[in-house]
């Protein structure tokens, strides 16, 4: 062992014992006569001394001549300090150091191994490892290390077995797209890397294994949105015998563990919402519900006037911005503006200020007057100083405009505070989302969800209107888990997939497996799935992923510490027998 | 919820309550006026009974005709059973059914869902979740899971950190061959998946983590042997500023805990033996010390004499088989016959009787005495009744043939209890292997292991000679752990490499962002991996891997029941900017 304590535990009690410690310089301040040196490994740091009377020469020497992030041994006598440090706990010691044992020396970091680096992302990516010192990306580490373990206690604790599905399994042209991997051994045959463990997880619940978790890695080879990783850790969950009611029971009581015992917070039972409220108050199936700003639908209020941009509306809808009175023309221009990026689309918005004493000023008031107006803010809740911005259009497009508006305003009021935590179940999704590019419908969740009871006939009149018993937890704005209850008979199944355009042939090539599986004695059973990426970035307090993952790859799905992914040689191709047949 | 109780839990204490369960049909007797139905689930077996009397007319015909692993939901009362069945926690009681509700039907499964079932291999794998119904598979399955719990709670206490590493990484042409993934996105090349994530853990080492572990899966795309998988989970570990003795106590430290939480047992501190002593004494660098059966080498008491066979060999060495002077002039020929066979390739075997009137009858009494006969005997450690079997030639390779007739006869002799867990440190490997075919020598561990102090010298002159700082951790015969303290310096790295045929250029093509971490201060560091699929099998007193993999793969890699790998359409590899180049 190359040391008797870490750098994070010195403290008053142990003044006067010789130890030894082991680290990187963090760094150094040296006054000619005397030098200290701050000593750092995961625990912590601790203060190390050199000075002309206790020191030798050659050892005070040596410790002028270190480098940051020199690794090095000290043996040495802890003694109080003369100016403590109360920030830290270490703070009231510092090691006398009487042996000096250079460990490896460092070239100069390319970015400052501190809270606050000077390195960009992209320097910091290339130089993982060194990053990887620095205490917010160490500490996320930690972080999501406990909360796995919390993850997997908390379910063991409850009965599930964590059960190991395969990575290499079969590519299924469904939905988004599979990385796969060719075969030596089976020529010209290729394995898929899984985008869950779906089919195996309701394979052991045919198998009888009843309560089956996994924290597992899934694959998607798609294009990456800012934020996403080719591959990403998943929950996965699934249960036997239960219904609906005991699943969301189930991994609510996941959650509260979790927000216990890693966040220190207690929460009350969790809100349950209808999708369709979902898209009616927050025009987004994932609402962050830390704060109000509900939509507030004003087609009956607003369609009655000569204002053709609201009559020619499918909705015209609008939120209350709290003190939103006191933003000047030029806010609101901004504003404007904001709404009409193309990121968003807006054609343009509406407003009407709520001023002091109960009068109203709107950006339309050539069409509406102090009776429309005190309607608008009465149905979207606007108190006098509020703003309430309206929105009109095509209803799906205008809803997630002004959710994007309202998240945004929410942000710049600091709404989104990171320390509070609200959950919420949004429940009964639709079964089918329809394709716009393509016309035709496709599986909201996947194939394997099962419609509401008794909806199944709506399939072939009304497709869209086909709910499903499927469900979403969202924390914060946040989907974090999602699932459903599952088919569990082969002729569901078999309506399903050829509803969405599978043909037999297709159906049974694909899922043959399980479709026989049902056959043979499926339970009723279904499941839910955590994004682990976004679980643990959310309850760590933050919006990002990358620092929560300890080797992440860039947006073109690279990684640029190890340079991957990268040719490989004629010979490799040629045992899988494979040959390049680029496109450029 | 489905169920008040699950099917493991009723007994006595519960007669006179209604209970509500779930499960399987495992089989039914049927006396016309009376049915018993046991039902099944993941916790146990309870007997329901249904009858003339006390049930309906349409329900006892309906429990007629519940055919075996129907999946049914029951209601009744909690009665005391006439025959008591002692075997099971349930065997006290059975339900009187008043509710009878069938979930689903189930065709006759391919085999029967017993303990001792009458499907064979194949069948069972195309199956498999049938399989898993069954108690040894399920046991196996939930026996796994709670050997890793077990394992992440030790370890996490003692303040190791579990970080994810990608599967998506860079393929190199070092060691056994690697899966390669081509991305979509970045045309014409490729990722690999991890054979181990040996290079990330040392870069979390560098990175300041300290005590790192992952239960991981890895992969290999080589001719399966039987009882290997392509895809295989590794505990794979690692700590910086340690020593071997450290890694070794460590990790013996978890292994007593596995055997004490999962086993019930406890180990004394494990011994330690040199490679080179296993080489001797067993012929084995994974020796099974649950018996002795050790090595004697007879060079000195037997080329003295005229037999040329001995006298030409590099090596004569034998064991003493206890009580083997028993065995007929036919058993001790077929065992000759067993030594023989190819998979084997002795050319023969010399024998020796220990008499139990203290004389020695040997297969060689033209050419040695009794006295000859009696030096034999002391140094194989034979007494009196046992058989003394003497094999010759090159060194390695009658080491070899001797350690597996060792193994053979001892499994015969009953001495390989899988009851009784023998663990083992063998320590010092080699750090260079030779392999024979290209008379190159390649890293028998790694390349990042480090050499002993002071024999990196040795590289240039006697390479077979020059030790490491690896060890094997071995159980009953099995390598279930290996690992070393590794190279944390460049020019070290730099020289290793060279050694091991690598040009400057390939080094740093494959390994630059290792040499370059170790340039900014990396620490000491060192580690070891398990492989859990062995070592979860060894705990479970079962030499096959198979039954504790829930999904596992045939030898030709394939799993039957998904049917995949599977051929993909043109359109798929198209995207992928590849075509198909088959050799046939």
């Amino acid at each position: 062992m190359y040391r008797s304590h870490n750098c994070g535990e010195l403290n008053a009690s142990n003044i006067n014992t010789e130890v030894t410690l082991a680290g990187w310089v963090q760094k150094s301040r040296d006054k000619g006569f005397i030098v200290w040196v701050d000593l750092r490994d995961r625990y912590g740091i601790t203060q190390l001394v050199f000075d002309e009377e206790r020191t030798s020469k050659t050892m005070l020497e040596q410790a002028q001549n270190l480098g940051r992030e020199f690794v090095i041994q000290v043996t040495g006598n802890v003694i109080e300090r003369a100016s403590k440090n109360p920030n830290i706990p270490t703070g009231d010691i510092e090691i006398l150091v009487s042996k000096l044992n250079i460990l490896n020396e460092a070239k100069l970091p390319p970015f400052t191994i501190e809270d606050k680096t000077d390195g960009g992302e992209d320097l910091r990516m290339k130089y993982r490892y060194l990053d990887i010192r620095r205490n917010p990306v160490k500490n996320s580490l930690i972080f999501r290390a406990k909360v796995t373990q919390e993850v997997r206690n908390y379910l063991s604790k409850e009965g599930f077995i964590e059960v190991e599905t395969p990575y290499l399994i079969k590519s299924t042209p469904e939905g988004a797209r599979d990385f796969v991997v060719p075969s030596r051994m089976n020529e010209g045959q290729f394995y898929a890397l899984p985008q869950s463990p779906q089919t195996f997880k309701q394979l052991l619940m045919v198998g009888g294994m009843d309560k089956y978790f996994q924290i597992v890695k899934c694959f998607r080879d798609e294009d990456l949105r800012a934020d996403r990783q080719p591959e990403f850790t998943q929950i996965d969950c699934e249960m036997a015998f239960i219904e609906q009611e005991d699943i969301l029971n189930a991994f609510e009581g996941l959650t509260r563990h979790l927000l216990k015992e890693v966040n220190g917070i207690e929460v009350e039972k969790f809100p349950r919402m209808l999708y369709d409220d979902a898209m009616r108050l927050y025009g987004n199936d994932k609402p962050d519900i830390r704060f109000g700003m509900e939509f507030g639908e004003l087609n009956d209020v607003a369609q009655h006037k000569d204002f053709n941009v609201f009559n020619n509306a499918e909705l015209v809808v609008g939120i209350a911005v709290p003190g939103g009175n006191s933003y000047t023309r030029k806010d609101i221009d901004k504003l404007i503006d904001w709404v009409k990026r193309p990121q968003i689309g807006a054609l343009g918005m509406v407003y009407s200020r709520c001023n002091d004493d109960g009068s109203y000023k709107s950006s339309v008031d050539k069409f509406y007057d102090q009776d429309d107006l005190a309607k608008w803010a009465e149905v979207t809740g606007a108190k006098a100083g509020d703003l309430v911005c309206v929105l009109s259009g095509e209803t799906n497009k205008v809803r997630a405009q002004l959710s994007a508006l309202r998240m945004e305003l929410a942000e710049r009021l600091g709404l989104r505070d990171p320390k509070v935590f609200a959950p919420l179940w949004v429940i009964d999704f639709p079964l089918l989302e329809l394709d716009e590019e393509t016309g035709h419908y496709h599986a909201m969740h996947h194939p394997f969800t099962s419609p509401k009871p008794g909806q199944i006939e709506l399939l072939d009149t009304n497709p869209g209107e086909v709910k499903a018993n499927a469900y979403d937890l969202v924390l914060n704005g946040n989907e974090i888990g999602g699932g459903s209850i599952r088919i569990h008979d082969k002729a569901t199944q078999a309506i399903m997939l050829k509803h969405l355009g599978f043909s037999e042939e297709e159906a049974n090539a694909q899922f043959g497996f399980l479709m026989d599986a049902f056959e043979y004695g499926a339970p009723p059973h279904g499941g839910l799935a955590f994004g682990l990426d976004r679980l643990v970035a959310i309850l760590g307090g933050q919006e990002t992923i990358r620092d929560f993952i300890a080797f992440p790859k860039n947006n073109s799905g690279r990684d640029v510490m190890i340079d991957a992914p990268a040719p490989i040689d004629d010979e490799q191709l040629a045992e899988l027998s494979l040959k390049l047949n680029l496109k450029s």
